[in-house]
């Protein structure tokens, strides 16, 4: 049970975090700062906050506990805001989608605090951002991973673990690297590739006719490029390595895959779909073998 | 109300179509023929058709609506095979999701009798194929695209039209190439790029790791994925020229974005993206507007 949580952004994530600690009863009171004044008014409309702090510092005075919900490129400016009065018994935790730039960061900006700041990204999400989406459960059933560094204080990493279980999260732990290159593989290079993908089809001189006639699938694959712009401009920018390193192996396969609709080879291309198929049909069920096309790359 | 549908095709499509029929109290009798009796034999266990035919030809004795529901390429088969027994007073539909090389291998294969046949594409699907997955609500709301020729009996087309329209389908009428250029964009394309991305990640050496990280965004951008590989194979080969065109749209967009990263251009890559997202978001909503960076092609 916490006494104060000192939440600074209280949009989507921040504010969901806020719900869900209030619903599972762990925590007294929340005191929020944000960017736009009108998010802070609204959050405390919604029950989010209960009170609106005027300055990030301001939010986390008196927390025992302090969640950094700032779109990643506000990382360096929150934490050099706000490292002077952080309490080494408090723990800090950010929710971004990248960790290693976060790491970094932390590194850089917070000397001896870094002990208790504990990097957490909570896979959850939603395509329609602000704090008038926040739900107190969406974490709950999701996955989080920590990525502490060896300079972490292990009590700071449990005390993290407890909280993210005790909201339904199922916690793992990785390096910040691995992280990043597991997240550029099945978040941000999707990401991208629906953006991509929506804006090619909408800017055609025919794009509002062909949109027209798109169905559940198209809505489907497209869902994700709803997503906040700002929030994945930060992500893709800071996991640009393993972000261009999986859109060039997608562009490998989409070579091969061309080559053989070009080629108007049917069992070449037959035998280039076929294990997808089978393998996403089986990743759904959670039964998901190995490939049976599998080539190490 | 007719008397007797002749099924050649039990799958997915065919059987939700028998089973949708039956659910309306359009048709008294279903005789299936299908290429794979165990098909055939479920699909009588499911109560999808009434009778098993052992060939195309059985299946369309007596009557007096005919719905074609094969893979693409074997239309061309089918069509030879049966022509001779096809009643200028039966309604011939097919199901397919190209509309140009079924139009040509109509025009090719049944000369007089062309008059008849009247090319449909449910805009409906499910990424389970097969007759287990049939369903009698898989048309029900959804869009029906008929690509009649001149040679079209307009009555035909009106039959067709009312028949689709008692299933609670939209009908629309389109040229077979509008249609199949426009079907490239919004259908063809993204399962392309679905299977080619579920590919590139499932082959990497960590990627059954990097799959059980998967959250919901993932899940709805690969559900695609996992379509029927032959089905697929089929339309990549069909629409050829329509789908690298849209492939090629959609790489140079996302080079645009990948050069922005690269460059770290936070202001282009914000630029790119935003429009995106906010379309995105108001066709959802069926209120899309002109794209705001909207460049005719």
């Amino acid at each position: 049970m916490f006494s104060q949580l000192g939440l600074i952004g209280c949009g989507l994530m921040g504010g969901s975090f806020a719900l869900a600690l209030k619903r599972a009863g762990l925590v007294k009171r929340v005191v929020g700062y944000s960017k736009s004044p009108s998010t802070t008014d609204t959050a405390r409309r919604m029950g989010v906050i209960d009170t609106a702090a005027e300055s990030a510092l301001q939010a986390i005075s008196g927390a025992d506990l302090v969640l950094l919900a700032v779109p990643v490129s506000a990382t360096e400016a929150t934490l050099r805001a706000v490292r002077h009065m952080l309490d080494p018994r408090v723990l800090v935790m950010d929710v971004g989608s990248t960790k290693c730039d976060v790491v970094e960061t932390a590194q850089k900006v917070l000397g001896p605090r870094l002990a208790s700041f504990v990097p957490a990204h909570p896979i959850a999400g939603k395509e329609t951002a602000g704090v008038q989406s926040a739900d107190a459960l969406l974490y709950q059933g999701r996955q989080v991973i920590l990525t502490p560094l060896p300079q972490t204080d292990a009590a700071m990493v449990q005390k993290a673990t407890d909280l993210w279980s005790a909201l339904g999260c199922q916690v793992l732990k990785m390096t910040p690297q691995n992280h990043d290159a597991a997240f550029a593989a099945v978040s941000h290079l999707p990401h991208l590739l629906a953006f991509a993908y929506f804006s090619a089809v909408a800017n055609q001189a025919a794009g509002r006719d062909f949109l027209s006639l798109a169905g559940p699938g198209f809505r489907d694959f497209t869902r994700i490029a709803a997503s906040d712009p700002q929030v994945w401009r930060d992500i893709f920018m800071a996991n640009k390595t393993e972000v261009l390193a999986q859109s060039r192996q997608f562009r490998a396969v989409l070579d091969q895959m061309e080559q053989a609709i070009q080629a108007q080879d049917a069992k070449a291309l037959e035998n280039l779909l076929r294990p997808v198929s089978e393998a996403r049909g089986k990743w759904q069920l959670g039964q998901l073998g190995p490939l049976s096309t599998a080539k190490p790359r």
